[in-house]
């Protein structure tokens, strides 16, 4: 198997917001970057603001071909059917990995169905915006973002650390390793579960009246509220079985607080309060 | 009663970091700016710092006789026993306003006892900081803030107008009239649901070992979970009718939302999204 300085023809799949935040600093690094995406627009974008070398609307055989790292940055659903039919074309050795929030429900079955010499490993920059397309793209993101590898036990050393050099090159605060499952874990909780909260917030009722009255707290809560439902309705699915554990853990604790302040316990509150701030520390850099 | 010009002599009480933040601001302005608080080292701070004209640890007569507004800078539950204890040595005419989180089970009470040459018109920066203390004091907290008068029947055209007045000089950037009970249900949502919501986040599972792998969504929903245990337990308390219904209103809403996810009912979770993108665009600016 290749290190990971020689593998230098990067090829994304999937020139959104990650894929073509990917693009910019892969090429900005010296690597040789093309990109797969259906939409033309992206592409002539991309190659016109020197975010990759080459672009292509089509699974072009040519560039899969010649691949020595392939980024997925797909939606899940598509990445295991997108594996399946193009397999075929991979360059012998060749590194996979992908930007998915998901990881167990996904994994497995990749690299059950993947080609013996082909290595998928499964990573995850924990970076984002609100904002999507190519046209958005913003290597700085990954500045100071935690970046997350999920490998498998049919994962390899060298593998698992040519991802773990891509986050940091990446420019990644902190590479972590963890299961397919403990990452999922994390994710339903961290992220998800956030989620799930800001556009509770938004749609428990009509507060659109309220925009004059806001302070920081509500904006700060709400600010990923504008959220793509193709892509969350997918990742709260596959991850269903964490989400609604930590639903379940928060939704009674809410009730618990509830229950402190209908009976005026003001020791109770000011105890869940100490809690919080004592916990909110280890968070605060 | 003396138009909001003529009124010079600004007294505040209780100098934390709003008390310190509007002592700042206004003595910028060339208000003559004197405090009280209990702690001396605030009043040396404060007074060494140039953030007020003169302080004192104790509350002094002669400080309080010429004040022509006092803002309350205290714990609510102070306020009330504060104004009937001094308002002997109010200057004839006096305003008075405050900072206060919570407007109408306080508002009442105090009209109720105060002299009547005297008027409370209650006022709400809706700015804050993490930190506190009058060492942390700073004034561009209201610069782009929300600012609310919440006047009740008794207060005066002239008195509204001061404290209206009062938040634009303050560099606030949209001020609203409410009624007081206005005031306390949109503050019930929009700013003690939301802090009750980072507390559970933080309490609802140890989660310290997980700040390797935040990303920004989980450190926005819980930036406001250090909380000052003392202060908001009296106001959550103080305004627990509301605060109840909204927590009622939000549990609901997330049952809903977790009743979805558990039938795997992709188009429910999708509609309630495209709702919550909807919404939230109101509140992009």
């Amino acid at each position: 198997m290749m290190n990971w300085i020689s593998r230098n023809n990067i090829l994304i799949v999937g020139l959104g917001l990650m894929g073509g935040s990917y693009a910019k600093a892969l090429k900005r690094l010296g690597f040789k970057v093309e990109a797969i995406d259906s939409r033309p627009e992206s592409i002539r974008f991309a190659e016109e603001n020197g975010l990759i070398d080459r672009g292509y609307d089509h699974p072009d055989e040519t560039a899969i071909r010649k691949a020595d790292v392939i980024i997925f940055a797909l939606y899940p659903e598509i990445l295991k059917d997108w594996i399946s039919e193009h397999q075929f074309l991979f360059k012998y050795g060749l590194l996979i990995t992908d930007v998915t929030g998901v990881k167990s429900c996904i994994v497995y079955d990749v690299q059950q169905m993947l080609r013996d010499d082909v290595e998928y490993v499964p990573s995850h920059p924990m970076a984002g915006r609100e904002v999507s397309g190519v046209e958005n793209a913003d290597d700085t993101i990954f500045h100071g973002a935690n970046f997350i590898v999920a490998p498998t036990e049919k994962n390899t050393e060298a593998g698992i650390e040519w991802c773990r050099g891509l986050g940091k090159i990446l420019g990644c605060r902190k590479i972590s390793v963890l299961t397919p499952e403990e990452h999922d874990e994390m994710i339903g909780f961290v992220s998800q579960l956030t989620h799930v909260i800001a556009v509770s917030l938004m749609t428990c009722n009509d507060n659109t009246h309220l925009v004059d009255y806001t302070g920081d707290s509500f904006r700060d809560l709400t600010r990923i509220a504008s959220i793509n439902e193709n892509m969350w309705s997918e990742l709260f699915l596959m991850n269903k079985k964490y989400l609604l554990q930590h639903m379940d853990a928060f939704i009674a604790e809410l009730n618990e607080f509830r229950g402190l302040l209908a009976e005026d316990d003001k020791e109770g509150l000011k105890e869940k309060m100490r809690l919080s701030t004592e916990r909110h520390a280890f968070f605060i850099q």
